[in-house]
């Protein structure tokens, strides 16, 4: 028997209060198409005499899980603010230069362009090119995208699923539906 | 004469009115240097019936760029809300997993953890655990490190520069001091 894919499961749920329960969820999901799950929360940090160093062990051993992984599945979904988090933008850019196997899913309807122009609240001007602009002059990408086109378009020109799936605000950071939909079309493509 | 290096230059600077001529002045200052510049806003981006097939062209293109690059130089001053511009986050684990030359520059002095603050208004509580959290119950980290350690500790750990240049408010995305950092350090290391 084949040794099962290995995917990095990268995404803000390290923040979470419940971090520990929402990475174990994840990685039962995972195990259960057929796959073994490398967390970022299942780590053992070497200790360090600062927190700067403390801070560099801990993105030795991300990396190192992330170059032992056959993939990544990654949850772009907004955190502290309108785009995602950017260890996970940062992991999915690391993964794709890596030329790894790559998913991505957003618990946020509104695309990349809708959250953009929320934050500008609706002030758009379009400038002497026909190029829209926020009040700072700032351009606003409106490619029909979740993301800045660098991951959505990372992701959907290797194949690999892009998933949006509208989740209760309440359930953001812990409704599971989409990344089970990248794990489908993961098990579907391998 | 061995060619020279080439770096791609990420950055938010594609968003601003004055693109054209402020990554013309960054190609300028990395041609004195002693590198080839290659910049996003260099484009000629193949037409689409679509704006989302133009969205995945300029992915393609800007990818291509980084795959010819030697290293990259990444603008990681904060957009658009207390992170960087995602694009470029991207483009800087692109360019870590590809296993090339990586620099970074912000030109905003406050850290990762200081703008996480603010975000929260100061109102940050202990856990059990003795982890910080806001009133969202989402941890931070402060790793007193410029970004989330993935970024910071991405560059560092690859000896790369990590330069912090508090720039004039108004000049934030137009200052090119921490920039020409960045191509010092290069410069001394290569």
């Amino acid at each position: 028997m084949p040794s099962p894919l290995k995917f990095y499961l990268a995404g803000p749920e390290v923040f979470l209060p419940d971090a520990r329960a929402i990475l174990d969820a994840k990685a039962d999901l995972t195990r259960t198409y057929g796959f073994e799950p490398l967390c970022p929360g299942d780590l053992t940090i070497p200790p360090a005499p600062t927190k700067h160093q403390f801070g560099l062990n801990i993105s030795e051993v991300d990396e190192d899980f992330m170059n032992r992984a056959d993939g990544v599945i990654a949850n772009l979904t907004p955190f502290r603010g309108i785009a995602a988090d950017p260890g996970t933008v940062f992991e999915l850019g690391y993964m794709c230069g890596a030329d790894k196997l790559v998913a991505c899913y957003t618990n946020v309807a509104e695309t990349h362009y809708q959250r953009t122009l929320a934050w500008y609240d609706g002030k758009l001007d379009r400038d002497v090119e026909g190029r829209m602009r926020g009040p700072d002059g700032h351009s606003l990408e409106d490619f029909d995208m979740i993301e800045n086109l660098m991951l959505h378009g990372g992701v959907a020109r290797r194949g690999g699923p892009v998933v949006v799936h509208a989740a209760d605000p309440a359930a953001l950071y812990t409704d599971l539906t989409g990344f089970e939909e990248c794990l489908k079309a993961l098990a579907e493509r391998v």
